[in-house]
């Protein structure tokens, strides 16, 4: 049990946080900072917490536990804070979705004698706010930690704890790996769904209704992922532009010799390319990381 | 009320049109037609059918009624199989996702006395073969109908009238307005979830059981559509090749900037992309074309 948890970024990840804690008791108060005065006036709605600010300072003050679940380019200005007006004893902790560069952040700029522990938990939707947090956002997904040269055993240990309350499984990879990963298994996969919704909604007004009006024949799910928020993406492919660099070249690569198998109809490059895709789908859902109900569930 | 309805290509289409029209009783006899022996014996268990036979000429003999739903690369020899076989007053419809090539080869093969009914249901799931239909696919989805000039009045309406009892709402356009759209609504999005689950697929294995493992975080979404059949989609490509490879060079110059503005860390640019693409989503939503539940209503 915690005196005090400060939950900074107060979204839908800090918000499901909040909620967790509250459930399981982990803590005598909870402090939500967010520096949106309109999230600060829902959140005290929510009543959630025991105390809301936009200070970072007044958030963390004699708390013995930090979840970091802001934007990646305010994480500067958040350690800078922790290290005038964090207890010693503090647990320092994320949520953010790259990792190399927060973990080199870190060990640049937080106090020596602070212990950090990087993680990011696979969850999400694509909505964004305190209201769209809720329980079991974390029920059987993964949560990665990415120890740093501030990680100490006892309280990555706590943290893995605190994850595993939350019903996560948990996992330890270098930040590097970790980054590899989600260049793409999610950072690529959203540029791509930013990029075409981008190019439909470029085209003139008259066909754009049609896009929208017949959006179920596949264009729709790519809307659900570009619609997430785009401050925090903004931040994500700059923090991680180096291995989505990367991989955006094999994806491009790939994609030409597609259009290059379309281009001269050749039939048994295309049907093979179309085929081998199937696997991966199976393993997802015999993994039990995605539901076999045909649509996602969807009703139409 | 038909005497005999042929069903050509008995798959998730197929058969979803099979069991709407057992359900509203439209035709006295339905016939089942596919080449494929595995999928006729389960066409045989399901009940469906009044006949299963893997000779177009067989199935189309004495019909009224006959529904293309097999592959665009099948239609020559359904056309000419039909030429031969089938009675003058005949409706023949379809349900092909690419429709120019379908109307000029209907216009260049058909007999000239037949009536043939271009169209395309706006429906369908990830899954294929006689057992993925179901009652209520075509409900509330769009049926678009592009006329040909072997398209009659009478017959246009009666095929209309026959979506409407499934559910659908029908509208009328240009195969060519119909090839544009479906380019960026459905083709692209396709062959761009085929592209990156195929980039995927080619990293090393060790990374890949990861891809798998973290598949929540975005690239699940992309297996779905990347585990549609992969002879359909062969066929649609070649079919509606240069549309898809116009659309195409639009999303590869999007995809450029989009990758500079990465490569610059343009944060103004990077906001501005990703803030923009939400709007699309929200149209699609209060349209009713997509649920407006987070995550698809996937519970994780």
């Amino acid at each position: 049990m915690f005196k005090k948890v400060s939950i900074i970024g107060f979204g839908l990840i800090g918000s499901s946080i909040a909620r967790e804690i509250r459930k399981y008791k982990l803590s005598k108060i909870i402090s939500a900072c967010d520096i949106s005065q309109s999230a600060q006036k829902i959140i005290k709605s929510l009543r959630l917490v025991n105390e809301v600010t936009s200070d970072v300072k007044t958030s963390v003050k004699n708390a013995d536990l930090v979840f970091i679940c802001s934007p990646l380019s305010t994480y500067k200005q958040i350690f800078l804070a922790i290290n005038k007006s964090a207890n010693k004893d503090v647990i320092i902790t994320d949520v953010g979705s790259s990792k190399l560069n927060v973990v080199q952040l870190a060990e640049k700029i937080l106090s020596k004698n602070l212990c950090f522990v990087p993680g990011h938990p696979i969850a999400g939707t694509e909505e964004s706010g305190p209201k769209s947090g809720f329980l079991s956002l974390f029920k059987n997904r993964w949560f990665i930690i990415t120890p740093s040269k501030l990680t100490k055993k006892i309280q990555k240990i706590k943290i893995e704890k605190i994850w595993k309350k939350f019903g996560s499984k948990v996992t330890s990879m270098s930040a590097q790996s970790h980054d590899n990963i989600m260049a793409i298994t999610s950072h690529i996969p959203h540029l791509i769904a930013y990029n075409i919704v981008g190019t439909a909604s470029k085209l003139e007004e008259k066909i754009k209704s049609e896009v929208i009006k017949f959006s179920a024949s596949g264009f729709r799910d790519f809307t659900r992922i570009a619609s997430s928020d785009p401050t925090m993406w903004r931040d994500i492919v700059i923090s991680n532009k180096k291995q989505i660099l990367f991989m955006l070249k094999k994806f491009n690569k790939d994609l030409k010799n597609l259009e290059m198998a379309i281009r001269n109809e050749n039939k048994n490059k295309l049907f093979t390319i179309f085929k081998n895709t199937r696997n991966i789908r199976k393993k997802i859902i015999q993994t039990g990381q995605d539901t076999k109900v045909p649509n996602f569930g969807r009703k139409n």
